[in-house]
């Protein structure tokens, strides 16, 4: 039996419910698309009025439509949409599209019928997209459910889009320009088929070669996160999300309620993912067009062949922000590009064949660049002028492209005169950017993809050798005193400990007598934190002595401190060795799960804001790279006049930070400020260890 | 008698010198193009071969044409410019276009030929536009003195261009979508007229609103920061420049030979001279466009309208970028609103009309969102569907936006549908965006503007309690002894106390017996450094004691000091008090002269990155913006369990180092790392001054 998921895109027949005779309406739209894009199956509207629309016979319900059928469109008012869904299941439908709205965007009465699509759809074993959408369009079959004016061109980007309009929008923009789409999958309220499952039916598409998801939430952030780790090195996926910032956030939440995740979370979990981030649909648009149709680059190293110096300096602008370069040409091909090129040509990188090269010297050069073992792709400009017709520019470049196993891209910096030469282009396979930046983004896009599908495979090992029954009996202990919330210094420092973190021997005090036997017993020196109800950032109150050296330091260090605090005790904690401080850090986020942090400790971390993030768990290399994002993390491998840190160590703590995260999900957040480093080999002491709880334990 | 700069633009005959009868010859087209493009006075093609060419009598040399004269377009080859140039300016004209190329950017002997050109020019009194470069564009008047195909429509933006291809490109985008333009000017190699001339054209023309330049190189950089600074409080200049980067320079250096700057000493000359930056010819051209077109915004508070939700999420994410916000609407607005909007739409901010709004929605919602008190810009969005006809909500986006004292800029997110609704904004004065980021970006230029308008003038006063006269004793000490190069600790201390910088008392000690003695002079605890030839980064090889608190401790300090250097000294220094460590350095650009830098000192300097740069002299104002730009600067002024710094004495040393800089050109670079910044009203010490000198003192 075919999976449910697949009928979306693959129907044996498709039912309208809802679909109208009036021809000023969607739902007639619908049977008018699916009739006129040549959709080869049975097409059965779906209306108690009966009669005809466009020559087909229209079913009452659709108990009464015939087989075969596996695919039904429902258009009806949402209130009557459950009735019609339970017909569905009972008919034996297994994939149900609704693009109906007023459910869930239209507050807790639509809310509430939506959770009951769920249910029915659940009960049934259907799958459901919607509702509040627009349906689904695959060129190649072809099949188009949507009321969208008309379908793009057959091609190979599959677009996952959260938003109807969204698809809409970027289908007339294709069409304007020839860009091919191989399927669009408009999931709106996702109360059923969301992201993840978007991102698997385009995977399992073979015409699909690239998969653009917008979406405006990721209220299941993981499920996305393992759909996309699956997929990304068979197909890149670029990403983007609406509603990061706050005004994005407001301007999502009063359109779908979703809940936007926090940035970092979001950027640590497409990082795991494997998925190219993007902040702009045409940023997107631009990067999917070359990935669609190019492959990929050996190495980063950038031929220009132009008309013009000022495009190809904008566009090697942009290259260097990609971490691409431009490629120094074999001597040979300098020799021959001069045969092929005009008179006073300069033939460096970018090669200016300055105002009026002919046509076909972008195919010759283009040639000889594209065969020179120092250039791993090619970006032709040509800004129209009146000697050279742009269109034969562009046949000449589609020419050069030809047979080539390294990327070409084409810039035209243009308008009015360009507009044929675009669409023979993108029609040819050959990605057209107007903008020599944007020309520019595309390779780099390209080149950040050959990265990630090569990068090597994130796999956290399990740590075992840690005492979770221990740590488990201190978390308890902590909710059955306190419940959510700040465990205190000693309950934090010994959760750590249960997990191989190295922490300074410690404890507390109550009374002077208790803090000079304690300080003794643990070691001198030692330092001494206030522990006082309400107070979180001791050294804020100037609750915390370093350094104390004997007894009687500590004996006096004590009175000060508890000095105008009911209920106060002190935490005393054998002093560490002197060395880097860094911050380490574990939040739990809503959509994403645990997060790590790693950065610039001490008291200046929020000044700096110099932090990297992971999801956690984490692997070895994984945490390695994530130090590397970080001044601390360079000022850790040595430099001037420092040596090098232990840096092996603050992986292994930055791989039990992420266990326990994994172990406990009751654990909402950890902060280890500083976590003390030492040379390379000697080890780290977390010497402020704050854990805070977010339920109980399981 | 008319500036000779207003010529270019406003010629009563002009002169097209080499001009052909060859219809595909460039000077033909030059030709063609001043005739249809309706320019009232005569024009005069110069040619020896006589006869006609488009009916024009056309005359032997330049001497034989008639009066009225006053603008030439040489078109010839390179060789013959000098003396056609000299003709020009025996018969008296005084403006001059050399379309010609072959000078500076064929290499050497070009350059000879183009350095010719400026002699004549100046001998003779001429400005002198080019060469290599397109000529002028005047869309009023009109004049076309270019072989580019056709001009824009006449409209606000004028155009500086380096490049002429750019300019081609730019206007053949702008037929393409109905954006209009007042001026163009190409300047090519600038020999004579460069970009702050082109920026004086400009601001001169009163249909000129807003001012683009494209830059490849600005040789001589502070001529530019002139000419903006005494714009840009009249017309918005948006610059771009090409080759910041190491991959964009060699593209530029292959092309023009221009030097590129140094990309920090480039934003900090932009930013004094009051000028947007921008990294991309679309974000250049967005933002002008707006700036053309619309008012500035009373503040940052942004109303959506739109059918759609993701596409306004999209651009409030970028908002968010620019610092602006999604405004909360008065009670009334969305009370008003529900009469004008579909029933279901969302009357939060954005406002949502949901799928199929009527047209006449926008200019209704439209001037109710303008009218609200809470509401300083509006954006309308649309996504063309099946039910609403693009055009008609063009038009009342148009009707809305009619004499609204706020800006309004328009996204429709499409492509086919739209091209006739897209002209028809951009005609009609209402900036059209493709993409939701794009039409975010533009409103974020306009409250850019808005903000550079209206900041406080830069006023460096300058600082006469200094002893210039031992200042200048010191750099010729330095200059006799070892010419260029980094002066030693004493000296560079000593120049920096004759400016009133506070430096803890110093001297050099050559024995063991010298340096005790000294450090008794200066008073303990005194640091000591190791002078020794070639040794510049004293830390990295173990140069530095600090803290020595008696004379037995000097004593050994210094032995250990200069062992294994010959002719080793130490730099005994008192040790200054504790405090914050702040880096405050000056650097020499060759293109913008000196450049300020504060940030995080210390050895972590090169980690952290915390810097920022400005051009010297600072005033008070720009210093402490400087200052908040950075971490180091947040953390002066006081975060948890610290106190703040005294800003106001690190703010005077930041003057007194840019009048250092203004007074001794000499001086090519000077690092003070650390500068220790004591509490408010402490001072701060200057403990390690590097002063570099790159020539004699003048």
């Amino acid at each position: 039996m075919t999976e449910p998921l697949e009928l979306f895109f693959a129907p044996q027949g498709v039912a309208i419910i809802g679909a109208s005779s009036d021809p000023t309406k969607l739902s007639h739209g619908v049977v008018r698309n699916l009739t006129a894009c040549g959709y080869p199956g049975p097409i059965y509207p779906v209306n108690p009025k009966g009669g005809e629309i466009l020559n087909l016979k229209v079913y009452p319900t659709i108990e009464t439509v015939p087989d075969p059928v596996d695919l039904a469109v429902i258009m009806i008012p949402a209130l009557y949409v459950p009735d019609t869904l339970r017909s569905c299941g009972e008919r034996g439908l297994r994939a149900v599209i609704v693009i109906t709205g007023g459910f869930r965007e239209a507050g807790p009465e639509g809310a509430a019928l939506e959770a009951e699509l769920k249910t029915i759809a659940d009960h049934y074993g259907m799958r459901l997209i919607g509702p509040n959408c627009v349906g689904v369009m695959d060129t190649h079959l072809p099949l188009d459910t949507t009321f969208i004016s008309a379908m793009p061109q057959p091609g190979h980007i599959g677009f996952v889009s959260h938003s109807g309009a969204i698809a809409g929008g970027t289908v007339d923009w294709a069409r304007s320009v020839g860009v091919g789409y191989s399927r669009i999958a408009s999931l709106g309220n996702q109360v059923d088929v969301d992201i993840a499952d978007g991102i698997r039916m385009m995977a399992s598409d073979p015409e699909t070669r690239v998969i653009n998801v917008y979406a405006e939430g990721l209220p299941n952030g993981r499920r996305f996160v393992e759909a996309a780790s699956e997929v990304f090195r068979q197909k890149p996926i670029v990403m983007l999300k609406a509603g990061l910032t706050s005004s994005g956030t407001r301007a999502v939440a009063s359109h779908t309620g979703a809940l936007a995740g926090n940035e970092q979370a979001y950027l640590a979990a497409c990082r795991r993912a494997g998925v190219l981030v993007v902040d702009s649909l045409q940023a997107q648009n631009d990067i999917a067009i070359a990935l669609a149709s190019q492959p990929l680059p050996e190495g980063n190293r950038v031929a220009m062949l132009t008309n013009a110096g000022g495009p190809a300096a904008l566009a090697a602008d942009e290259l260097d922000r990609w971490g691409l370069t431009m490629a120094d040409l074999a001597p040979e091909t300098i020799e021959q590009l001069k045969t092929v090129t005009p008179r006073g040509a300069q033939l460096g990188n970018p090669v200016d064949m300055l105002g009026g090269p002919q046509a076909d010297m972008y195919s010759a050069a283009g040639r000889l660049l594209l065969q020179d073992p120092n250039v791993d792709m090619l970006m032709a400009i040509f800004v129209p002028q009146a000697i050279t017709p742009v269109n034969e520019v562009a046949d000449h470049v589609i020419a050069a492209a030809e047979g080539a196993a390294k990327p070409v891209v084409c810039c035209l910096v243009g308008g009015e005169s360009i507009t044929d030469a675009v669409r023979k282009l993108n029609r040819s396979g050959v990605p057209f950017y107007q903008d020599p930046n944007r020309a520019g983004r595309a390779l780099g896009g390209l080149w950040a993809y050959r990265h990630l599908r090569h990068r090597p495979e994130t796999q956290p090992r399990e740590i075992t050798d840690v005492d979770h029954a221990a740590a488990r009996a201190h978390l308890a202990d902590a909710w059955s005193r306190s419940g959510a919330g700040f465990l205190d210094a000693q309950l934090s420092a010994q959760i750590a400990a249960a997990y191989g973190i190295p922490v300074p021997p410690s404890g507390i005090a109550a009374s002077t007598e208790d803090a000079v036997a304690l300080a003794g017993s643990l070691g001198y020196p030692v330092a001494m934190k206030l522990i006082a109800p309400g107070i979180v950032h001791k050294a804020d109150v100037g609750g915390v002595r370093l350094g104390l050296l004997d007894a009687s330091s500590v004996r006096s260090a004590f009175s000060e401190l508890i000095a105008g605090y009911e209920n106060a005790q002190a935490f005393i904690q054998r002093m560490a060795p002197r060395g880097q401080e860094v911050i380490l850090g574990l939040q739990a986020d809503e959509q994403f799960g645990p997060v790590l942090m790693f950065g610039m400790g001490g008291t200046l971390v929020e000044a700096l804001r110099d932090v990297a993030f992971r999801l956690a768990p984490i692997d070895t290399e994984d945490a390695r790279s994530m130090l590397a994002e970080t001044a601390a993390g360079r000022i850790l491998q040595g430099i001037r006049g420092m040596k090098a840190g232990d840096i092996e160590a603050v992986i292994e703590v930055l791989r039990r930070v992420g266990q326990l995260a994994l172990d406990f999900p009751c654990i909402n957040g950890l902060d280890i400020n500083p976590l003390i480093v030492g040379e390379a080999g000697h080890g780290v002491w977390a010497v402020d260890v704050r854990v805070s709880l977010g339920g109980e334990p399981g």
